[in-house]
């Protein structure tokens, strides 16, 4: 035990000593735009994955940019120092998302700047947290090891998409092709959050995703609304319409079958939940509003948003939005609609579910055209994992406060997919905040939480070393 | 008699030998892109005026650019020849929508083009019908009056309005500060439509407006649709459901009070309605639509769009529109709402209903903020004005069908006060046809309505002038 503290130590110390380089290298993968979901940066993509290949050789790792239908997928692989000593598969991703409305930056979103505060500074960009920063906690504690021991005690292998923030389309027939090489006996995967900047998180559960993209048409141009309005069906309208039933007066979803397989989380879960100490005030205060009315009454914040299914409009655009007043009746109207799923849900049947939902409820006239934008299960990770056990270890030595074990709304499609192609628990450990402001503008992670995920992925490693392998 | 038609026939041959100058004057101001909603093109809105006025001094009118708050007012006057000659007061408007979606014009919409066709070819550009090439018809009568007689045998006083498609804020002070300049018998608005390329008509009922736009915010910026989403209200998806309600099963409106007053026109008049022969299949063809579904159930097209009230979402934005899928929940969606009304509708009762209706439906965290874009009544002019009689007559020396006597389903917010505070009947005779495209890519001016138009106006004047000064 006191060789194992003091190797830590040595790690810990190394982690230290080059901070300030950690925070150069987040700042130089953080210039690159690579936006997933607009074609325009597809060069911009594919820049940020040989980056990381890069860091990769650096380090020692063998690599490989592979190219996908989509974007392409980072694979590096460090073998294990011995027989005995457990492979551990890291999940990433090195896309983000879009940065408008770019006129709410305080500075460029691609331009990335250390703003002093109270908690020590922040690093603020496109992708700060979301998922370039978190990526860099595991890749500079793979050179901690390195740097204070000469090696790292574990197995690595390290697969980052590209296409988290679109879909993840290429990444069930990546998965199918490298299943071999991706051998592992766990993945840990870190684009979660803390539980509160003292205290590191464990996420157990995580929401799926269908998002769908609606065209409602009409007539075959913009029409005079004097001339038509009263005879014609109006598609921003008839779309407004169809969003506004989708849910009922106390909120729940009023699409058919949208509940079918959902049951409410163990009362022992409930439980673990409630005695968490949720803060509601500062929930709110993130989000910059006053009350949370939002989605089903009768239940509190976090079973809406860990256990409950939602359906959100992302995006509506129709007719004329420019300045002043315009009167037409519009040819088109098309939103972007999304569900966060829970465990139960089958994605298809959902999808499935939705559009017909819509197109029954389209009048004479007009018709609807539907792009699929994705769609996943939720996932639950077993809260008896034996991988639970030594994360919890490793990130003891990183923290003061032992772990929360959480729940998530969000999505990240490649912990299902992962669990179920590769057979392998998946460990999620992230270093986010709530107010980080992931997906808008001013996104930031914390120097503390950047620092203290370096120091935990060190901790989880040294912990990972000391299980025999299954 | 027969100096009458000797006269009128020289005028006649005046318009068609110089039909072509003609057209290329309207090419000329076509090219001013004089949008008045968008405050970018304040200047152009100014030179539109401006090249009116100088059309008005080259045919010996004095002519004023009046200041506004707003847009700028033309006023042009010439006296009558004798003092038992009547005057008569035109209005049109120069100002013109905007021209989005660029994309849909299949010529640029400042450069009107010329394209033959099977009718004689047509004019196409923004404005080429609403309102500069109405205009152009009685300014190029007055031309060829004076070219074939020396002089125009009425007194004539136009006023042209640069904010008819963007509210009409202007236009009341206008009217209390000219309104012993524009004093007249009757007025003449050149704005509507012909009953068909053979038929003119003139319009005795317009429907009114009410312009709103409504913002809905929620969270004070974009959110994590994972992360807040079933626990925060979506604006877009407030907004969705408020828009949604607004109608009820059988497509009436569902905000209280709107139908106080509405009464359904006379028997007497829906019969005329019902003997126009309403050709369904070419007004469905004209707004590339396979059938309308819009409006009130259990009443004919025009029943729909010349005598009840309607409302029609104009433009609905926010959130993500870009490519591809982005996970928030937007902070603000805003939508332009307006209303069709018709006589007995109050425009302030019905801007404040419609306000108190989306008000109550905010959910608490939410807010709504609220643009006026005009509000102005519906009108009607009374089928037994003797100028009405005279309208008849002169149409009659330029087409061989009758004129019918029809409803318009737009609003012309200058025809209720010219009526209301210069107290005198308006006649609304013009030249459009439903396949123009009015509002929408590709507006286009046939030019045989343009020729028509010029011949109509011509026409009209010479049997105003028959009329003694009441």
């Amino acid at each position: 035990m006191t060789s194992t503290t003091q190797t830590t130590s040595k790690v810990m110390d190394s982690i230290e000593a080059h901070f300030d380089d950690s925070v150069a290298r987040l700042q130089a993968i953080l210039r690159v735009p690579s936006i997933s979901t607009d074609p325009a940066h597809v060069d911009d993509v594919r820049a940020a994955a040989e980056w990381f290949g890069r860091e990769f050789e650096h380090l020692g790792f063998s690599c490989e940019v592979v190219d996908t239908p989509g974007h392409p997928m980072v694979f590096a692989e460090r073998k294990a120092p011995s027989d005995d000593a457990p492979t551990v598969l890291y999940y990433g991703h090195y896309d983000v998302q879009p940065a408008d409305p770019l006129d709410q930056w305080n500075s460029p979103p691609f331009d990335p700047v250390i703003v002093d505060d109270a908690n020590g500074g922040r690093i603020v960009a496109r992708g700060a947290v979301d998922d370039k920063g978190q990526v860099m906690t595991f890749i500079e504690a793979f050179r901690a090891w390195i740097d204070a021991t000469g090696d790292i005690p574990v197995g690595v292998k390290v697969m980052l998409e590209g296409e988290e923030e679109s879909g993840s389309e290429s990444l069930e027939g990546f998965l199918d092709a490298f299943k071999d090489r991706l051998a592992a006996d766990v993945c840990v995967v870190s684009d979660t959050g803390m539980w509160n900047a003292e205290t590191p998180a464990i996420t157990t559960m995580l929401r799926g995703m269908v998002y769908l993209e609606a065209e409602v048409r009409g007539p075959g141009h913009d029409l005079h609304s004097g001339m038509y309005g009263g005879a014609i069906a109006n598609p921003a309208n008839v779309l407004s319409r169809i969003i506004g039933s989708l849910h009922r007066d106390d909120g729940s979803v009023a699409v058919p079958h949208f509940y079918d397989g959902v049951a409410d989380p163990p009362q022992r879960i409930l439980d673990q939940w409630r005695d968490l100490g949720f803060d509601e005030a500062s929930f709110l205060s993130s989000a910059e509003i006053s009350t949370a009315t939002g989605g089903e009454t009768g239940r509190t914040i976090l079973e809406r948003t860990w256990s409950r299914p939602t359906i959100d409009v992302n995006g509506i655009h129709g007719g004329y939005t420019g300045a002043g007043a315009k009167t037409i009746i519009p040819a088109t109207c098309s939103a972007k609609i999304s569900c966060r799923l829970v465990p139960g849900q089958d994605p298809e049947r959902i999808e499935a579910s939705l559009k017909a939902f819509i197109e029954a409820a389209i009048p004479e006239g007009c018709s609807v055209k539907f792009v699929s934008h994705g769609a996943n299960p939720a996932v639950v990770v077993p809260a008896d994992s034996p991988w639970l056990a030594a994360a919890t270890a490793g990130l003891a030595e990183a923290y003061d406060t032992p772990a929360a074990i959480i729940g998530s709304g969000g999505s990240i499609p490649a912990v299902g997919d992962i669990q179920s192609k590769l057979g392998i628990d998946a460990l999620l450990v992230g270093f986010g905040l709530d107010d980080d402001r992931v997906h808008s503008p001013n996104e930031k992670f914390d120097l503390r939480c950047l620092r203290g995920g370096i120091r935990s992925h060190a901790g989880m490693i040294g912990a990972f070393a000391d299980r025999p392998r299954h």
